[in-house]
């Protein structure tokens, strides 16, 4: 049995995920929606995905010259999920349409708490998930933090984490944000949200975090000083990150990635699409542990981090697999991701 | 008395030193020293300082069609102190040159700490240099760190600081530097630099700090996690900062100030010379307490925050001034410096 899968959004992150469900052998993608006719439609025709558009806005996209396949209503009666990548805010509003027709719903971190169940990461909390009628995966930057906390969490237990968010001030697509040479405060009131949001998933949990927005559009780097329940050594620490999934391990000295830049770089060697690394990545030179203190850097690339997660959120709403490590593995063998070393 | 004061290296930090020289009443202006005929040399004649060269630099600034007053050891003989602002590490191949004239020194944060009998920041260890034959005045980074520990320490006393310095990549005037669109880890190895260049002053303080470089040339930014020894309401720590010297309040909700690029304005629309903010500002919105922690947001304009305490080194070598309080209230009266809140 193959799950019907509609994507109503198409920019950033919609794309990407009808990209990864046409990967997936348990998954059918029916179709994408977009509002506006713009480049990013062309490419979704080109790429020969059935394209609908809300009723209103079929006169637009004729006048466009883009042949679309029918209306936002047709798309999700034939869906059993829909994944909503509309801009932030704006899947709340499409929530009762998606009730109408009975579609389970996958919404993005752009979305407040309440708008799904319960907020999601299949390596924190897939099991609690299965089923629901609709969950929120979390946002880029939450991805990047529970994923490197579950990880160490399971292994040897999480007190306390305190967290510096270095965000991207814009995606490379965007070209009517900024900051353009500033460091911006974001927000000045601390904590920032990112903590609040972990504990969306991880309710128990002492964070707190502070972000600035800085000028690059490639990817955002945490500094994270996580209290651990015991002393640990760093090899143990490297030991667990090694082997967890969707967490590759940067070496600077190794390979001469210190940047943002060379990382990006490097996925483009590597033939990456669209130089997409959804995968955390960790720079082993960083890993410190000090006491009960492990210290680090890490990049998350915001456009793609939260793909993965999309697709296990699909599974886990429409219980095709009930084990967080097998659709993990079925995900990542799909999608290409790696895990350990980067070389 | 006057105390004669020589500064060689003309750059950044040399310029503004001079400056401030200039509008002290117990200093007097020797002249200032550069080896390149560049359009900074120009701006030390235009401003009337006497400027003298190495003698085997002579010839290349005659060519320029520059006028000189004499070479660099004829400055030299001339001075009491001399404040080394050339270009990091250069200074400790210039240091047998200025033992070799007996003048006093006072070096910058670019050489390592054993070129001088002590590291100095007026707030932190001021009667403890005094009279000393060389002094090392920290970097930026570093004295935005001092001047917000020892005012807090002094209060509530201070276990341990987790620092994270996100810094601007290069100064306004560089062009030859990056990022220009990634953040680096700056280093990848932990800690940074900075926290033991703060032990150089404060050798009992458990510090470490973690650092990345982006694109922006304005000022840097600190993130503090300061563990206290005892619990502080954020009032009592406001109650501090507003009286602390050299340190200014922003208030981002209620200025409109949020990010570097916003106090860089304000500071033009105050009509600083050059723009320059020495004063280390502080974000009131980010302030927060939470048990025996303090978290806050700072921000360090890099070429000119070292200047006042320059000006203290000056007098702690020369003994000019016994009282740190008396010479911090002297040298922030000529230079114009602020405290409290900004607005």
């Amino acid at each position: 049995m193959r799950v019907r899968v509609a994507i109503n959004g198409f920019g950033t992150i919609g794309k990407r995920i009808a990209d990864a469900v046409s990967l997936q052998d348990d998954m059918e993608l029916i179709g994408v929606s977009k509002t506006r006719p713009n480049y990013e439609a062309l490419a979704a025709v080109r790429r020969g995905y059935p394209l609908y558009v809300p009723a209103d806005r079929l006169e637009v996209f004729e006048e466009a010259g883009i042949r679309v396949a029918g209306t936002l209503d047709e798309m999700l009666s034939k869906a059993d999920v829909v994944v909503d990548a509309t801009p932030g805010g704006v899947g709340a509003k499409y929530k009762p349409v998606y009730e109408e027709h009975g579609v389970k719903m996958v919404f993005q971190g752009g979305e407040k708490a309440h708008v799904a169940e319960a907020s999601f990461n299949t390596l924190c909390n897939y099991e609690e998930t299965l089923g629901k009628q609709s969950l929120r995966v979390v946002s880029c930057n939450t991805t990047g933090l529970l994923r490197i906390i579950c990880s160490i969490h399971k292994a040897f237990g999480v007190k306390a984490v305190r967290a510096v968010i270095v965000r991207r001030g814009a995606d490379p697509k965007e070209n009517k944000r900024g900051p353009i040479n500033s460091i911006v405060l974001n927000p000045p009131r601390l904590p920032s949200h990112h903590g609040e949001d972990v504990k969306t998933v991880l309710p128990w949990l002492d964070i707190m975090t502070a972000a600035v927005a800085v000028p690059t559009t490639l990817m955002h780097v945490h500094f994270l000083n996580v209290k651990l329940e015991k002393r640990v050594s760093r090899e143990d620490v490297l030991g667990v990150l090694e082997n967890s999934p969707r967490i590759v391990i940067a070496s600077a000295s190794g390979t001469g990635i210190q940047s943002t830049a060379e990382l990006v770089e490097y996925a483009r060697d590597l033939g990456r699409a669209r130089y997409d690394l959804p995968e955390l990545v960790l720079w082993e030179d960083s890993i410190t542990v000090a006491g009960n203190e492990l210290l680090l850097f890490q990049a998350v690339h915001q456009e793609s981090i939260v793909v993965p997660e999309n697709i296990d959120a699909i599974r886990a709403v429409a219980k095709l697999e009930t084990d967080p490590a097998k659709t993990i593995e079925k995900t990542d063998k799909a999608l290409g991701l790696r895990r350990g070393w980067l070389s």
